[in-house]
């Protein structure tokens, strides 16, 4: 099969697509043959040499992907060769067939294409596992999320103001701000300004609106101080990215002060176990507002397999919006 | 009513026996008849005038307590006159009479004197809130308490242990490890000892048992980075005390890496509803383990009133083991 691997750490012409063994399943396995892939930024730290696959994961790039089932290993219960799917992967969907462990398969949601599916797994999971089921976002919250017009920024807009909650958000441009209040935040507000003391504006809007009762934020240690600022009262910090850098200092007297919570994590190591409880939750909760055409993951350039160098450089200049996908 | 009060911030010398204005309960409170307090250490910050008193709070002194019920105000339910009751109080606490919300009143425990009983509501309160209800600790967990041989450290050990954690906790002198161990303390640690490669022997012991899921930490700052290293997979830091500083770098690289959480608060600033909840769970399912003698408080002096500043400069000395408790 064809596969995109990086033989040497770089730029995004270190990608490669070469040819591979087809994989087999193993218990509790099948094999996708996959329709289309998306690229996340994790995958670009991998491209780097920085983020290398937790153990036993393929060294092909990719963390989600849509396709049809093409192989069903022993134990498998539930899935046949054939059916239309799409996944949460450790890696490996920068390819023509992956091996996925059943538990990360999810049916695609009524109304969403083969194709489009492919970019709802990580933006769904890291969404519903961080902001409901970690951070416990509730009706009414405010939620801020930095980077609003990316991948997990639209969806992550979508889904908490779908549920209720008040969303403040950040992005760059005027077209990514109007991006976002299109998918329903209140507040969509450049990081660039500032408010007339000093600090971002961001902190002064989320501090006089009674502060943030959860944080999405993708900056890490850039914007450690200002979020636990802007944090509400028993509010929660949630980093999924260290965009801005990973060693940063908090001050732990305003932390206390507000009895806040920082929370970092990310979606790749956590076992397989606590990857099907999450697949199985976001189809509980989240697949019947995607069928309902409540939210989307909104797909902002499909490319191809061969494209793969060009799709990275998209990403790494910022000046896209919503999800990146591969056709394969 | 004799009470103490700080005329102006300082030393211990700086804590006044004066005569105040006998308190009047107003809706849903009660006055209690005072017949002990204890110290804690919030109390020394208030005294120094780094601490004030949250918003309605008495200026007097003190955040626990055990006595009488001597008046009941309107719309307090199933207290009466002359119960016998410990409270747990945002202030008021040294004097001879304190106006305690219905809600943070506590029967004392089967088996505790009313005086012991006022040793109490502090540290049963913040254990079972901040170890239990925020961070989850579950049986065979891996427990780190800082500052073991203290009010807050000693009834840490013993209920987590009970309850069946694994408990590893750091102290400061060979007594006070053998406290920690005598009270169900797996592991007792010098804060002073090293490993060999140089860092903190604790932070190695903990590492090599698999690392803490919980951590009750009193220093803040000064741990901030070996608390994150010393973490498990998952685990929850806990900082309830700073007195190791306010400010600390975090390595949010690392936290990630554990899917860590920090959690910092205080048991003070809650709103009363939040006490009540906590006063509720603590006779619920702490009382009943104290009733059974499976742990107590640790009274490690008994003081009265007028040796007040006797009993700040011994907490200050960090010479003392477990609770110091003034007799009204």
């Amino acid at each position: 099969m064809r596969a995109v691997t990086v033989p040497t750490p770089g730029g995004p012409e270190a990608l490669i697509v070469s040819e591979l063994p087809d994989p087999e399943p193993a218990d509790g396995e099948v094999v996708v043959d996959v329709v289309a892939t998306a690229v996340n930024r994790a995958d670009l730290l991998q491209r780097q040499g920085f983020y290398p696959p937790p153990p036993g994961a393929s060294d092909v790039l990719g963390l989600e992907c849509s396709g049809r089932i093409r192989s069903v290993g022993p134990g498998v219960e539930g899935w046949s060769v054939g059916d239309e799917v799409c996944a949460l992967l450790s890696g490996g969907g920068y390819a023509e067939q992956v091996v996925v462990p059943a538990g990360q398969l999810m049916r695609v949601p009524d109304g969403v294409s083969l194709v489009e599916a492919a970019a709802l797994p990580e933006v769904a999971c890291t969404v519903w596992s961080m902001v409901f089921m970690v951070a416990h976002l509730q009706p009414g919250d405010r939620l801020l999320v930095h980077g609003g017009a990316g991948g997990i920024g639209t969806f992550a807009i979508q889904l908490a103001a779908t549920l209720g909650a008040r969303v403040f958000t950040t992005a760059g441009s005027p077209e990514k701000l109007e991006l976002c209040r299109s998918l329903g935040a209140e507040r969509a507000i450049s990081y660039r300004d500032e408010a007339a003391s000093g600090i971002p504006l961001w902190v002064e809007v989320l501090r006089d609106a009674g502060g943030a009762d959860v944080i999405l934020d993708n900056m890490g240690a850039k914007y450690l101080g200002h979020n636990v600022a802007a944090l509400a009262t028993e509010g929660r910090l949630v980093v999924i990215g260290m965009q801005g850098g990973t060693k940063g200092e908090v001050d732990l007297g305003a932390l206390m002060g507000k009895r806040g919570a920082l929370v970092a994590a990310t979606l790749r190591a956590r076992p397989t176990e606590e990857k099907a409880a999450i697949c199985r939750a976001v189809e509980e909760h989240v697949w019947p507002l995607v069928a309902a055409g409540k939210l989307n993951a909104t797909v902002g350039v499909e490319l191809s397999l061969d494209d793969v160098a060009e799709a990275h450089a998209l990403m790494e200049s910022g000046q896209h919006t919503g999800k990146i996908l591969l056709r394969i």
